[in-house]
């Protein structure tokens, strides 16, 4: 049903970096873990981890030695996903990277999520899990950044079900922090109009709430 | 460097039998874990779980429902040991099932490490975690067989080193329980042989120290 992926790389951008760490749970409609896959990625000939991941990720050099190829572990993570919906934290990011292999038809991204449905909020994985009230430690390794994104996903897909929010395939974009990559399929929004509108309906609402309690 | 796996399955027999769970860890040579790939199975069509095999694991039907395929799931895992030494207890049970996908050209058998370390005594997974104070809870989960199962190997590893006894690709039959399977590159040994190989050394070795003893 879904497979929750987390990437660490030696850096933002996909077409001139590399994973270092995959991380995927694969959950079925009831959200049981029915897999897991988690590997060492090696990092390809002449290239070095900058120091700056090493400081943020615990990750070094050492830790990577006799990790797998990265195309081979991509493949395996593609096999993994198989027709699944692939969720992930700023899903524009992992799908950069696994767009080396394959482009997954459908997707949710839990930042737009969360955009979504707090307009103009925060929408870390640090953010979110704060409001939700779930624990990560070791945040930027990918199996803990999974396990969180897994319980923030299940609450933010409760509110969203219920109050009909469409959120699969959608990416917000915003002036702020621009999309690298835009998946194939993906309905991209733009963040700054969409809290726009929502204000404009809040005010609308609100005016609307002043006018009937006027007429009670 | 290694990959420590084991398989549950719908039965003994890797001909007639599918797998319905995998779990293989995958150790660097300094035994650091570098990678993990768990999975739940499907069930092939109109193949059914034995009852007595839901009792064993508690794994079942619906547990298996959204699995991945078979032959998908055995490929991964065939990417997933690349190059490595396959690790496994009682290995020509799990490489039999691997067989439909691939065979290792090095393999590690703990079952006959055991038997090479201690001829004569038990050697199952339960007999070598109470042998080597290893934590083994909900035995017959595959997860849960690989983690114990890389405990009693380190600890069989060291001693067999020091010894200098050769474990790699060595497989003891017995008449007790002959092998389904016999992987490539195998090195088999009949064990009710080598038991008596060893206690006639043992007593040679008690008349020399008698004899030794009577000449002081």
């Amino acid at each position: 049903m879904y497979v929750v992926l987390d990437f660490e790389t030696t850096g933002l951008d996909y077409k001139s970096e590399q994973i270092i760490e995959i991380g995927a749970v694969k959950l079925d409609q009831w959200f049981q873990e029915i897999g897991t896959f988690h590997t060492m990625v090696a990092l390809s000939e002449h290239r070095s981890l900058p120091e700056k991941i090493t400081e943020l990720t615990g990750i070094t050099e050492l830790a990577l030695m006799e990790g797998m190829n990265e195309v081979v572990a991509l493949n395996m993570l593609k096999d993994f996903i198989g027709n699944d919906i692939v969720v992930a934290q700023f899903a524009s990011f992992d799908l950069g990277f696994l767009s080396k292999v394959t482009e997954p038809e459908l997707f949710i991204c839990t930042r737009s999520m969360s955009q979504l449905l707090n307009p103009g909020e925060p929408a870390s994985l640090k953010d979110l899990v704060a409001r939700y009230d779930v624990e990560l430690s070791g945040h930027h390794r990918s199996m803990n950044d999974v396990k969180a994104t897994i319980e923030v996903f299940k609450a933010m897909k409760l509110r969203a079900d219920v109050a009909m929010l469409p959120y699969t395939n959608l990416l917000f974009s915003s002036e702020e922090r621009p999309l690298k990559f835009i998946p194939v399929n993906a309905v991209v929004a733009n963040l700054e109009g969409y809290i726009e509108s929502q204000k404009a309906k809040e005010s609308e609402s609100d005016a609307a709430e002043e006018e009937s309690k006027e007429e009670q």
